[in-house]
């Protein structure tokens, strides 16, 4: 255990409060060997004069984060997924999912059952939003304290490894969100063990993580071992970490670096891939360039460009962040380059942002329609299927699935779900929660939100944001449903759809469409996108494989051919065509 | 003018106090023209309802921050250095000067009448500590203010001009210190105009300077204008730009980045070569690689590992970061990469420190046995001179002069001066004054220091600090000059000497000598470098060129030759050998 400011450290043991000191050694560690602790013992730290502490690496807080640390043994899971090797960067198609409103246990156990429609649906990879242990039962995670306990109200560690173990089953890969860029406000005594933070650097949730200044070593490790504990321990395949942006590191061997590094160590120990995928509102083409070009090397980055594209597109909002987009030439650039913003002058930023990324291999990019952050960050956390009509939703969908780049969905988008998707919070502290009711009413006001927003605290407003998966059986419902999976089918089944690859790619914008061919070998693939309200006629050629609008996706039906060369669209939406013997 | 902050802006012109209104324009610009304005004309900003202030980018502030700006003809100054086109990197010797103490006038044309000595000496460029004015008479210049305007007291612009002018008339340099990392606490009025700091980042000095957030493409632009003026107005050829680690940017495209590639065009333009050579505490070689593998693109940083291990080693001080250093092989290392730590554990730092600089050209490291940081950071502001013997000042001149790297010479080492160079202001404001003399003992306190420091405000401690010119016609100096004038002509003359890298370098410990072999070609120059007090014997082969124990030198006499292939030292110095034709 790692407590520089302790003078002396004793662990406690529940029930009999024995106390066991242990021995300090160089640069802050304290250990001992103590026998006889069964799984189950519940423990805690008690700090030379700074009170008995919850353990900074406890396994598991089944009292939550201000409760004892439980003893998890790490070895007693029964596995079944021997053999599984992981999944490439370019065969994921991710779902996100919160674990709390994704099915009414709100548990890991709670989505096993529905594990196998999403595997039939064409998903290969559920990313579940942060379990790291936070206060109470209702939370998007990001306030997680205890980063190596998983969630006790989701069903803690166990109930994590049988998630796991049943995605492994499927040929599904397991992705986890973790925050490595601030730690939440109730709960976080890791203060209290060691230079965790730093006064240096802020971050919009207060003092950044301390990744290059005295201690940083210790620190960084704490966040590595996090990282590869998951990996190794959890079995999980990839990690998505929240908003490096807020991860500020002036050091010559950056955390990000380092933690890539470690990650490749690990997998080549354990012989599977293993993912590390940033969430970055750098616009640095860095994040994931290759070590050797001077960047961080990462596996991949959220693309909000690609989604603040499409969603201005659609909606026709225009406040916020999505001033800075809107026209179609900015899609057909977040297809071409992955961003839109390349070292543009940013109106909402109020400077320029970004730098080219031409040169980066389309894998590199995740990118969605919606996801947690963009849809609950709303005043109202409305999801797209609560913005705009239902040909919308299909282009939506066209937009993200047809793309070169990885898709992500967003828990029930793919039918079209109703239920908005909220901030909440379950914190215990009184003054923290009016603090968070009055932060979210000024982020919602900065947002040009004038009303009183939900109340976070409430558990209505968590309640209404469960996933309701009858309407997957119910029209208009099950027509999205069936586009998603024929979209996906396609996805994999059509080489040119297949590959994902910026190279072959040509985007043009003709009037209200945007036309966006794709190549592999011979095999060539045109997706029309018309965001019009009109019909619209765009030139392509090519077998038609799939209209929008045709009855079977609860369309008007699609418009007979036009004129050789030419393809009519009815109404908003998407046209595909096929051709595998090009000129 | 740029002043998003103010709703709207006049210019006051003195002495009729006649006010014009600037019309605004897009993103905060404001601009006039206004005829029959003669140089020397004063002025100030009017900005709505905030008070009548000097102009952010001031020519020049006769009357000092605080006053008004005057109106300059940048086209007036008489220039006689056609066809000078700069120097390369690889010929640099810097000479570092502090304007206000190094001659009894205290400015610019003071400086005039050493120049022929300096060039004589072997110098090829002076290198003025910053000279945009600062409050009162008396400052090392990090707490300028007006980036744009020149010391009153040093002689203003036309000063500094008549200074380049002269350099450039016998062949020298001109280098100039620039602070883009803070600005001086008093008589900073830049925070009324624009958003030019923020609190999202700190450095030792208080706020940092706003280059990633909103509106920093302006506040980049004033930084980037302020560099190139001093290029193309002031003629000047190369930036030292000051503590580059509180420069804090996560932007995709790095301000000092963006600076690189603007002085680059701005050379192409003027065809004369210009340089920034980077002061830079993150132990990073992006720093310094090329913008193509990832890096910066500066041309060069100054190393404070050599200087730490050169001077631990010459000393014997432990404290403070001389903690880190102290071993012959730290600078064997520093030697062979530039670098002391690449990623080794700092005591001092308490995290390990930089990343590998092998692959970095020599060229591009700029090292030092004394400067004014290392010197007058010191509680009382002692000298190499001061602290150790003779031998050790020869010694120390000899690691510097004879490596691979380019050399900085602190004004007065080269003849031993004795005078201290201590911390020194002259600010206006009471209590900035008092909080300088507390941050002053603070500082000192950490270093170690446990008397009462110092008065920086008072005179007298400005004063003592003035170069004593008079002792370079006395021994022992005169005897250390000549061994610089020598030492400087062999690294001139001999090819193994003159060429710069780091690939055919041989570096090695034997007991107390530290050898050092540089080639080119066929040349081969050996030194030895014995930091023992004994007598000591060591490898070796070639003509000797020069011994520090030389009665001509002031030693105590070289010791007869040894066996062949052995090299005796007699005493704390160095040796210098030479062979062209090597078996």
């Amino acid at each position: 255990m790692w407590a520089p400011l302790a003078g002396w450290v004793e662990v406690e043991l529940e029930p009999d409060g024995r106390r066991v000191a242990l021995r300090g050694a160089e640069r802050g560690y304290h250990s001992a060997e103590i026998e006889g602790v069964a799984p189950g013992t519940r423990y805690r730290f008690v700090l030379g004069g700074d009170g008995s502490l919850p353990d900074p690496a406890s396994r598991f807080q089944p009292e939550g984060p201000h409760g004892p640390s439980e003893v998890v043994d790490p070895r007693s899971f029964e596995w079944h997924d021997e053999g599984w090797s992981g999944l490439p960067l370019a065969e994921l198609v991710i779902y996100e999912i919160h674990v709390g409103t994704f099915s009414s246990e709100g548990t890991f156990d709670g989505i096993v059952p529905h594990l196998d429609d999403l595997r039939e649906l064409g998903v290969t990879a559920v990313e579940l939003m942060p379990v790291a242990q936070f206060p109470g039962e209702r939370n998007w995670g990001y306030d997680g304290v205890d980063l190596f306990a998983v969630q006790d109200s989701y069903g803690g560690p166990d109930g994590l490894k049988r998630l796991v173990d049943a995605c492994h089953a499927r040929g599904l890969a397991l992705a986890l969100d973790v925050v490595f860029n601030h730690l939440g406000p109730e709960g976080n005594y890791l203060g209290r063990f060691g230079p965790y933070v730093t006064e240096r650097y802020r971050t919009p949730w207060g003092p950044a993580i301390n990744f290059d200044g005295a201690g940083s070593d210790e620190v960084r490790r704490f966040f590595i071992e996090n990282a590869l504990r998951w990996f190794e321990e959890y079995h999980v395949d990839a990690l998505r970490l929240d908003a490096i942006d807020g991860i500020v590191d002036l050091s010559a061997h950056p955390f990000l670096q380092e933690l890539g590094e470690e990650t490749r160590r690990l997998e080549a120990r354990l012989g599977r891939s293993l993912l590390l995928i940033a969430e970055s509102d750098l616009g640095d083409p860095q994040v994931i360039e290759r070590i050797e070009c001077g960047g961080l090397g990462l596996d991949g980055q959220w693309s909000d460009d690609f989604h603040h594209a499409v969603h201005a597109l659609l909606t026709g909002e225009r406040n916020g962040y999505y001033g800075d987009f809107g026209s179609r030439e900015d899609l057909a650039k977040a297809y071409r380059h992955g961003y839109v913003y390349e070292g543009e002058y940013s109106q909402f930023r109020a400077c320029r942002h970004g730098a080219p990324a031409a040169n980066i291999p389309a894998v590199r990019f995740v990118v969605f329609g919606q996801n947690h952050d963009q849809v609950g960050s709303r005043p109202l956390g409305e999801r797209l299927s609560n913005l705009v009509d239902f040909e919308s939703l299909k282009l939506a969908a066209g937009c993200v699935l047809l793309s070169p780049f990885v898709p992500l969905l967003f828990m029930g988008e793919e039918y079209g779900e109703l239920a908005p998707f909220r901030y909440f919070v379950s914190h215990t502290d009184p003054g923290l929660v009016e603090a968070v009711r009055q932060g979210r009413t000024a982020v919602l006001t900065g947002f040009g939100w004038r009303g009183e927003p939900p109340d976070p605290q409430a558990e209505e407003t968590f309640r209404r944001c469960r996933l309701d998966h009858a309407l997957k059986k119910k029209q208009p419902h099950r027509y999205l449903l069936e586009l998603y999976r024929e979209l996906l089918r396609l996805r994999r089944e059509v080489p040119a759809l297949r590959s994902l690859a910026k190279e072959e790619l040509e985007v043009a914008v003709e009037g209200e469409v945007l036309r966006l061919i794709r190549r592999h070998g011979d095999d060539e693939a045109t997706a029309l996108f018309n965001f019009g309200r009109e019909p619209a006629t765009a030139r392509a050629s090519g077998r038609m494989l799939l209209d929008s609008a045709e009855e079977r996706w609860g369309g008007l039906g699609a418009l007979p051919a036009g004129e050789p060369g030419q393809v009519r669209l009815r109404q908003r939406g998407f046209i595909l065509l096929r051709s595998s013997n090009r000129g």
